[in-house]
């Protein structure tokens, strides 16, 4: 299994990149790692940081993609960056998968020209896992898409369903179409046409509309929502746990009393803490593609890496791309008779 | 200062209702409340629950619009109803405002129908008070409206503003539009449109995007988004509230020791829970209404409503109404010249 990764992707690269991708060869020896970017400047990090590569490679890349330029730079002006190079070397199988915390959207631009989509699917979607009461769960898209039609919405929930049951093994997977109320009338256009077609899917386990306020309450296994939407309900999300536990901090701190008490409740904090630690979670894989990509969390720490790295390396031995690539109907079956004339 | 209480809206209603009215009475007494309903059901919800109606009035109604029905027949079929009587009583000016729990759409419907928008407002918005780490934070639309153009987005900004200035007390607020990145081309082509309209206008405080992680942290007073989106960050935050606070319950539950630490920190813990209490924001304004309509939380019980009908009294008060009716422009003076074929 070997997993390219792109050194440069991130807030805190290349270093916890390269710490994060030592620690996965470590705890897995059937691990086999690439780097990619300026290999003067990976090799300075190692020495700087009295590191040991051991077996794993580097790949020279002449640039680096930064996060705030247009994703579309990646096609011409940074086609030659770590992000780039590491793209290019899965589409041409120099690797099982492919993980970068940096730019999302030049992420899922490059995803999209080098590696390709899965034939017939029209648009990708960045999964994330969030973590509910009783066991993760999956939403998307989280960004990866402007604009969706019904039709797109219903694919997702297609792709996730099988990512759900193939990489986490949830059997069955119940899929919800994140609402405002589980009224098939609620929400705008997009969520009315999509309960419609999902409803005639017998390709998944629709369970209707999932109220948003129920995500992490497990009333669905895969939340299916637009870009913008998706994306909308994890930064809330992740707000609101900010937040709380920051609130939580500041009261267990403010006295002796409080802090002594904190003692009695430690490792259930610890677990809640835990629980929303967008490093133990892992990246967001990138569903559609025709071979694994990982996004990871632009703050990702070594830890959160190595998480990413675990996260694509289970998506590749999964087969789930070829489950997909399998349910996906022949252009005159369609799963919605109207979907060439739906396209939005 | 006289306010209209639906006395049959609402999951815990009459009785909640009821006793909220007359706690609002008790605590304030410069406040009169007409309380609207089949009055034989009234009276006898009194008598069984030894209550003391006081100086509270009864304006008898024929029937209860219910809350799974199409909000459209509050026109027609409930148009003598306990909510459409009193909207209707309101826009008689039989009081100062009014107040109910009951269906969402069908306050909407009823208020735009029976009381009718402000001259020049488009769309009217529910604007929902959140709690901020360091003060509360006025998110709008709640849920009003399914489609919005940029034009009508740049109207809640200026209306929010208001709101927040006259009734909440907050000199110059800062309106952000709920994004999911602070660049000002993130999100869909509408938060795009509504950010070049927005920036133009300068009869608001505007600040750019607030990314929904830091709506909380208080990065905007008030935030701006289409019903659907803001409704959608709305439940996302009382899921995930309602899910750790739960939690937290669960961990302090699980053990003697625990229960003891619980005592060191039973102060905190009870600010934090009432912080995210939706009992003690009270209602919702549906601000753009020509006069002053409070949609309270659905399960409001007799504390909510208490609150309810102080924040209603609160907008009466404010005088919020006539700033905006005279803060909105002519025809001839839009906002921004290209509304009146921008209009979706």
């Amino acid at each position: 299994m070997k997993i390219i990764v792109d050194a440069f992707g991130g807030d805190n690269a290349p270093a916890e990149i390269i710490k994060g991708a030592i620690a996965a060869t470590q705890e897995r020896e059937d691990l086999q790692i690439i780097l990619t970017g300026p290999s003067s400047q990976i090799h300075n990090c190692v020495k700087m940081n009295s590191l040991d590569l051991g077996d794993i490679e580097v790949r020279d890349a002449k640039s680096i993609i930064p996060v705030d330029v247009d994703p579309f730079k990646i096609r011409h002006e940074y086609n030659e960056s770590s992000m780039a190079i590491g793209l290019k070397m899965l589409a041409e199988d120099e690797g099982d998968a492919f993980v970068s915390a940096g730019s999302t959207g030049a992420v899922v631009v490059g995803a999209n020209l080098f590696v390709k989509r899965i034939k017939g699917v029209r648009k990708p979607a960045i999964g994330t896992i969030v973590p509910g009461k009783k066991g993760p769960v999956l939403l998307m898209d989280c960004g990866a898409n402007d604009n969706c039609s019904p039709d797109v919405l219903n694919f997702f929930g297609l792709m996730g369903s099988i990512y759900m049951e193939k990489v986490m093994g949830v059997e069955n997977p119940k899929v919800g179409l994140a609402n405002i109320g589980v009224e098939p009338n609620k929400g705008t256009d997009l969520q009315r046409g999509a309960y419609e077609v999902m409803e005639k899917n017998d390709k998944i386990n629709f369970m209707g509309n999932c109220e948003v306020r129920d995500i992490l309450f497990n009333a669905a296994d895969v939340v299916i929502a637009d870009g913008f939407t998706g994306n909308i309900i994890l930064k809330t999300m992740e707000g609101v746990a900010k937040m709380l536990l920051g609130s939580l901090k500041d009261i267990y701190l403010s006295s002796a009393v409080t802090k002594l008490s904190y003692l009695g409740v430690r490792k259930g904090m610890h677990g809640l803490k835990n629980q929303f630690d967008t490093k133990k979670i892992g990246g967001a894989p990138l569903i559609g593609i025709n071979k694994p990509v990982i996004k990871a969390h632009g703050s990702s720490n070594a830890e959160a890496m190595k998480n990413a790295i675990f996260q694509a390396a289970s998506y590749a031995e999964s087969g789930a791309i070829d489950v997909i690539r399998d349910s996906i109907p022949s252009k005159r079956e369609r799963i919605s008779p109207e979907a060439n004339t739906n396209e939005s």
